[in-house]
């Protein structure tokens, strides 16, 4: 390129190292800035210090947490002796968002998976089955993606667990609403039928 | 919802401001900001404000500049006498990346849009009938999009230009490179066969 603003390219940079975003979305993003309101552009870049600074990881779940202790963990409105395991905190904010779970959770913080050299040791396992043993629960719901290490690592969790006395779930599989049998694969399929309930 | 911590929906919001960030996409990108390393979200913060702060528009053509005047008012290498009129800044990175372009640029700041409300008054066609005159231009080729508004600009131009003895050109129409006539649409086609050119 023989024009450029340095500090729009570095802006531009910055961008490009967020998900999803390319070289193009991140120049029309940089340029965006440019067009903000300056008071809008102070508060953004503040917020994204502060999120950085202030929001880490509960200590007892490995949700975000502002603080020691997260929201839910420290919420004596929540029931308490069910868990719901998730792969990451973000999983939490969707199931918050979408359901009417009332229990606590727990971050696994990744899944089991040999071939990028994940282990058992790597994920909060050891923390799960001590909360299992000290918090009296009596359902673990392992909520990890319905994928093949999700289902590997739902079955670890399962063995790991059966001789605590806790009830090991899983959220069914089947259809999404909304959807049309002529775009779902096989497999779903499959597992629908399975699980097929009365009417 | 029943959970969230207030500044990663502060943050969540502001991505939502960028263009074509939706609820979905802010929240993913608002996830992978504390995901980042603490000195990777400082970086990004500061560039943010520094972009706002230091980056203005050219006196002279009406491009971002860090200072009074554009990086290519006042590079000497430029060819004068030509004048390339676009309708954002932005523009002038796109064509600055694609094209062998050497003289100098003008900006609009937007296009005649009268539905908009958006009159001659306010693009900047006062400064551009200036420059013209005081700064020997011979050509002007304006690079407006070849959208309604885009093309009504620069018949203003052409007529507001008429008794200046000066070239006013448009960049041509036809079939972009390396698509497939089959999703072209018809004003394309029609253009492109109206200014068909000896092989």
């Amino acid at each position: 390129m023989k024009y450029g603003l340095p500090l729009l390219q570095a802006l531009i940079e910055y961008f490009k190292k967020l998900p999803g975003v390319g070289e193009k979305t991140a120049r029309r993003l940089a340029f965006s800035i440019l067009n903000m309101e300056e008071e809008e552009v102070t508060g953004f870049a503040e917020t994204l210090l502060q999120v950085k600074k202030r929001i880490g990881f509960c200590n007892k779940c490995g949700n975000f947490a502002e603080g020691e202790v997260c929201q839910i963990c420290s919420d004596p409105s929540r029931v308490d002796g069910i868990l719901c395991v998730v792969e990451r905190p973000a999983d939490i904010y969707i199931l918050e968002t979408a359901s009417q779970y009332r229990g606590r959770y727990h971050v696994l913080h990744g899944v089991l998976s040999p071939l990028d050299g994940v282990g058992p040791e790597d994920l909060k396992l050891e923390q799960l089955e001590r909360r299992v043993r000290e918090e009296g629960i009596t359902e673990v719901i392992v909520a990890t993606n319905p994928s093949v290490e999700g289902d590997t690592t739902s079955l670890y969790i399962a063995k790991m667990l059966e001789d605590r006395g806790v009830n090991v779930t899983r959220p069914a599989r089947g259809l999404p609403l909304g959807s049309s049998l002529e775009f779902i694969d096989r497999g779903t399929i499959t597992k629908a039928l399975e699980g097929r309930e009365p009417i």
